[in-house]
């Protein structure tokens, strides 16, 4: 692959252009390039991103021949395939915008048009900023008055139980913390290397980050007969199976879940710490959407919190990370990339390391950290913009819990399919029947992804097979975003039903489509 | 180091907090951690970061105990260890800041204090995102109308060498992407390993990921006598050596120079992307101080340019990553985490896996992208914001110029003391005496870390050891930012030599300093 040292090089220890062009031409033709997928590093071949993957390629595609005016069965593509809030035309928290506004152009903390509580939050995040300013780096871990602040969030939310700001480390976005959390935990050899136990299905981030990082991914499986329950059976199930060919040393958990929308109960989060406790486990709490919880009957409880009430023998002892983001709950502010992790029971040494790691790369975003700010410090009650915040707020909140439940009801109206409900998070992951006349038509694709293909083709939706998430065997699913505005929701929803019950017909023409036929695979 | 699986384990499918607690408590005491500096990644702990290392984390105490009160022999500790502009009193640029805050608060598209040119730039970016909100994730690869506008810029800069935005990706930060483009390039085990050659004295990032990555490092050294110059002979020496225990198949550059100032010829690049063809090597250059040239015989060549000139057998083969970013320049913006790639020559299939990989981590942080915007489309002759946009920006860069020319002044009117010019960036990295006594009572740290250490405790400015940028074996240097203002800088430097004459003293009272002393070591 390399043409190795060239005799002619040692000579030529000042070469001339022309001369080297003339002498190179022929070879040239034949160089063949250095990078290449021979040579590419293979765990970056190794990792896998289904929410970005080639089925949103496809759809980018089809919105640019759209564009062009090529003529299509729809006329606009739907991308029901990320979280991506504001792409859906959710608008922006306005006090939040203001601030970092503010923060950007601070000529802006003299104009009326702004108000105080907006100017303070801004000026006492220029305070914690080198030379007053956004365009400094601020400490790896972040800057200093932001972290105070998410410690005080903290305490709040989890009433009363205490939270240091030095545990806390700003991130670009939750998926930056949880790649260098990760990083941290990962070695060993053979048997011995650090397997990381992820949910199934997953966030695709946990997959991709172990293959590139060459960790060994441990699934254990949620329960879909019970509204995507984690079984701590099933924990134990996957730890002991994987302990013959690894080192399990991470669990990670998402909660509320993606792709699956189910919030943990207390008691499952206890039951989790404890298996954690016995088994040696650093877990890794993904809590990025701790504010979207739809269903009356089911609360957000932070893994610390109930990790602090199980008493010191589990608060001074388990090591747990969790990750919070700007891009989720109400704000939906995914492009500022913004985020924290709080750390706990982390020996000292190691976090030193961790911090020289993070310096690296300098610093998160400030921007990003300053919206971070604004979340986990909002409008007082007594503050002038309280009011409007806590409108947008609630509109934002509650419109979410009114998709969710539509969404449920809507799909669940289908034969052939069977939709959990959307407890949190936002995202459905219902389960299909797909025909075996198309499951065998599949052939070299999964066959939830020539679904999701025929139904971006026919329809312009677009959504991620569950094969990108991971199901059980014999199983298919797709997630799709809640974050439409009602009316085009229900419109997608009704497109999907007419897709599925075409897809249905076209691949079992004789045989009737029989409602949660597939279920029981994942009763098993 | 794991407890392993507790035989308890099996038959508690529904345990109870209050007794485990019991039972564990015993044990919980004489727990270990899971995560430890023997169980941590020992890729990470190889990992080595100067610019924000043990010296600088010593800053941080001193200025906490300076703020608590405590005396010591100065009044602030100056950061010269980092290029973070704002952080040194740097404005930022009026036109820059005034589309940010439009494009994050769009109300203001509405307010007569905003020219128009500005505003124009925001709609154009907004148009760009989805929903038209900086809150939406942006393409893997960014914002396509502002990949669009470094494809003109690029093209403008390289005087008409054409530039496809298909080849631009917006990064988090350069760093961000030099680290990309690393780990693609990272496979093969033994002396198949990847190598990758950099410069001695580095900009620390690259020894970063490459013991992050596990490649092998491979040093070719400036020459120090020729002020920096990169020398293709000492280039093939550190190729051919190398070859024997690796493969070599990367080519780092900084051009300007970081640490070391330098700015390259025309010629040394051709020379340099001569060698990179034959020996089938891919280019990385960080060009992330092109706006930063100081001497009036200097000029910046990008390797791009320079590489299309020395015509198709060249630029049609060549593999040429280049970085650009918002930190650098006269704009500083450090915070904003913006930055870009140009990617030329790369196999198709290999660029499908690139985005791949920058898909998982979603989006660099939309705001650092319009940042990047505006750098690449200032404003034109034309338009209103033109002259205070041309003023803030000489005024920058014309104090930058007159802070490089007087920090070599002072510095060559050391004893003891050697600057080479500072023809761009923004450091200066003088070679100091270390008398003998002082590198024998140095024992367990680098001598010129003594040197540092000693400085901060005595004068609290903060500079960054030679050694952590790497240096000729017997030679010491600090690298120090010439950032602060030129009546900041002044001082400085004079306490700089102060204390240098002091420590000459200390160390050899009957020795006379001799300039340039060890000069010698880098004309070997």
């Amino acid at each position: 692959m390399s043409r190795g040292a060239d005799p002619k090089a040692t000579s030529c220890t000042r070469f001339s252009t022309a001369e080297a062009t003339a002498e190179t031409r022929d070879a040239g033709k034949l160089r063949e390039k250095i990078l290449t997928m021979e040579t590419l590093n293979p765990h970056v071949k190794a990792v896998e991103y289904a929410v970005r993957g080639p089925i949103v390629i496809k759809a980018g595609d089809i919105e640019r021949r759209l564009q062009q005016g090529v003529k299509q069965p729809f006329t606009e593509v739907i991308k029901a395939n990320i979280g991506d809030a504001h792409a859906m035309g959710q608008q922006p928290i306005t006090f939040l915008r203001q601030v970092v506004a503010l923060c950007c152009f601070p000529e802006l903390l003299d104009s009326p048009a702004f108000p105080d509580d907006a100017k303070q939050r801004a000026q006492r995040i220029l305070q914690g900023c080198g030379g007053h300013s956004l365009g400094s780096y601020s400490a790896s871990q972040g800057v200093e008055c932001i972290r105070q602040d998410i410690a005080a969030y903290i305490e709040q939310r989890d009433q009363g139980i205490p939270a240091d700001w030095n545990n806390i480390y700003l991130t670009t976005g939750a998926s930056d913390g949880i790649m260098s959390i990760l990083k941290l935990l990962v070695s060993g050899q053979g048997s011995s290397r650090t397997g990381v136990m992820i949910p199934i299905p997953q966030y695709p981030l946990y997959s991709a980050a172990i293959s590139e990082l060459e960790a060994v991914q441990i699934n254990y499986y949620l329960d879909e007969a019970n509204c995507w329950a984690l079984d701590i059976g099933e924990l134990r199930r996957a730890y002991r199976a994987a302990k013959q060919h690894c080192q399990p040393r991470v669990l990670c958990i998402i909660n509320p879940g993606n792709p699956t929308g189910q919030v943990q109960s207390k008691k499952c989060i206890e039951e989790v710490l404890h298996f954690a406790y016995e088994e040696n486990l650093f877990v890794m709490s993904d809590e990025v959407y701790q504010d979207n919880v739809y269903s009356p009957d089911c609360q957000f409880h932070s893994f610390k919190k109930v990790l602090y009430e199980m008493g010191p023998e589990y608060s001074s002892s388990v090591e747990l990370a969790s990750f919070h983001s700007t891009s989720k709950g109400y704000t939906g502010e995914c492009g500022f990339r913004g985020g924290y992790m709080e750390i706990l029971n982390m020996d000292p040494e190691v976090k030193a390391q961790l911090v020289k790691l993070l310096s690296v790369r300098l610093c998160p975003p400030v921007s990003g950290q300053a919206a971070m700010d604004v979340i986990v410090n909002p409008p007082r009650r007594h503050e002038a913009s309280y009011t409007q915040f806590t409108k947008e707020k609630n509109s934002v909140l509650g419109a979410l819990a009114e998709k969710a439940k539509m969404t449920e009801q809507i799909l669940n109206s289908v034969p052939g399919m069977k939709c959990n409900p959307v407890q949190g998070a936002m995202y459905a992951f219902p389960q299909i029947f797909i025909p075996p006349r198309a499951v065998q038509e599949a052939l070299s694709v999964a066959p939830d992804m020539l679904y999701c293909l025929k139904l971006l083709e026919e329809t312009g939706i677009c959504v991620v097979p569950g094969s990108g998430f991971g199901q059980q065997e014999g199983t298919y699913h797709f997630r799709m975003t809640i974050l439409p505005s009602a009316e085009k929701l229900k419109v997608l929803l009704e497109k999907v039903r007419d897709f599925h019950l075409r897809f249905l017909q076209e691949y079992s023409p004789q045989e009737a489509p029989v409602r949660r036929t597939s279920q029981e695979h994942s009763e098993t």
